[in-house]
């Protein structure tokens, strides 16, 4: 099978002009079929916080109502998406920016949970025949964290879980390495250390690092979804910094997820 | 020829929820090929507005500055595009939202005038295999304001031109309906009386009304866009009210451009 890289960039790194300017370089030039997901960024929030638009919590996490969502959609789907895609065109990737939405790329369902988190997605199936036909023709797909269901309804889904619901659905098709690039070097053992990068996990090592508590809270969803991907057929999920993508690519830096 | 058809939806009806509604559902009756474009509508403002950002104007005309690009950004090829891809889909029309940085699908240049407009695109090329691989595939391309130079930056540009630039570039290929739908029958005789729909307006009685003054000055680049379409081999151009959709693709409604 051909290979696909799959890369999802983190919020973190949208942020940043320079950090991005310098992602997009190197991704830029691979020379593989690529699809790049991003993720959201805090300018959502500074959107809504400019907009005098309070962000609803519960229990810690943001609940994405219908104002959260038009914001969402604005800033996901249109500022950053469309930034990614004019910065690739002029780079000579033929980038097209998509959503769930488009081409019906990804249906997904309101999550049903005794939390209501407002209009938040769940996947439930990619349209790989959409994603072949623009891969076939050279095109970059860049994708945003907006899905549909199919009824009319936009949903705000986690970047991580698309990029590892996609890369799952084409690796019937293709040889498929995923790729989550963010600020850090990759799993860290200390938070605090670059230099603590785990090279390889297995799901044992993972199961005992998180028994003793020492994968930092935030990356469980993520590595959730890594072993997730590679569960269901993807070649390889690599963990690492956005600043080396080609040593990413080469498994020459960041953190590998591997089966035992 | 085959026959595609090119429809334009202005921003009034963008604005209002049940005319979009209604219009999105004879819209996605067509059984034919079809490429929609829209409007901005007054949501930008209303975001700018709520965001505490000024509209700079000169001599009447908004500027897109840095800011205002943004927005128009978010709230065109984000909040508004993919509300109508989410809507299309759920009638089983299988739309793709882009602007012109997507596939390439449309160059522009930043306007070069006296009064600087800031960043607001003159139309350079429309990439006619881009939109004829997606009409090929069955797919219902939606078409947000905004353009690119190639060069890594987006431009506002005025929606009516993107659907005459795109009208004019497939006709090569298709037999092209172009149809301008808004809030209003068609060209008015008098802007206060919608039974003064003028039903054929030839480039000579355009001439003699412009000169009398009886063309509210709000439809001259419009018609101007109409009258170019028809002279660089559009088939057909309508101008007409959104509600009545069926009938301005029929002729039974509306004002018809046509040459001599």
């Amino acid at each position: 099978m051909k290979p696909l890289f799959i890369i999802k960039i983190g919020g973190n790194i949208v942020d940043d002009d320079l950090a991005l300017e310098n992602f997009l370089q190197s991704f830029a030039g691979i020379i593989s079929p690529k699809i790049l997901v991003h993720g959201g960024g805090k300018l959502a929030t500074k959107v809504a916080e400019a907009m005098g638009i309070e962000q609803q919590m519960i229990e810690g996490r943001r609940i994405t109502d219908a104002e959260t969502l038009k914001i969402v959609t604005m800033v996901y789907a249109g500022f950053i998406n469309k930034n990614v895609v004019g910065k690739l065109q002029s780079q000579h990737n033929n980038a097209i920016g998509i959503t769930g939405a488009d081409g019906n790329a990804i249906l997904a369902h309101k999550r049903v949970a005794k939390t209501n988190y407002g209009y938040v997605g769940d996947v439930d199936s990619v349209n790989t025949d959409f994603f072949l036909q623009l891969l076939e023709k050279n095109m970059v797909p860049v994708v945003a964290p907006i899905t549909h269901n199919g009824e009319g309804q936009l949903l705000n889904t986690n970047a991580d879980t698309i990029a590892q619901s996609i890369a799952t659905a084409m690796s019937k098709l293709y040889d498929v390495t995923l790729i989550y690039s963010f600020e850090k070097a990759g799993v860290l053992l200390d938070v605090q250390d670059e230099s603590s990068c785990i090279s390889i996990l297995t799901p044992d090592y993972y199961q005992s690092l998180k028994e003793k508590q020492l994968i930092f809270a935030g990356m469980i969803p993520k590595l959730d979804n890594a072993f997730a991907a590679i569960h269901a057929g993807v070649a390889k999920v690599i963990i690492g910094n956005a600043a080396l993508l080609p040593d990413l690519m080469e498994g020459k830096a960041g953190t590998t997820i591997q089966y035992g």
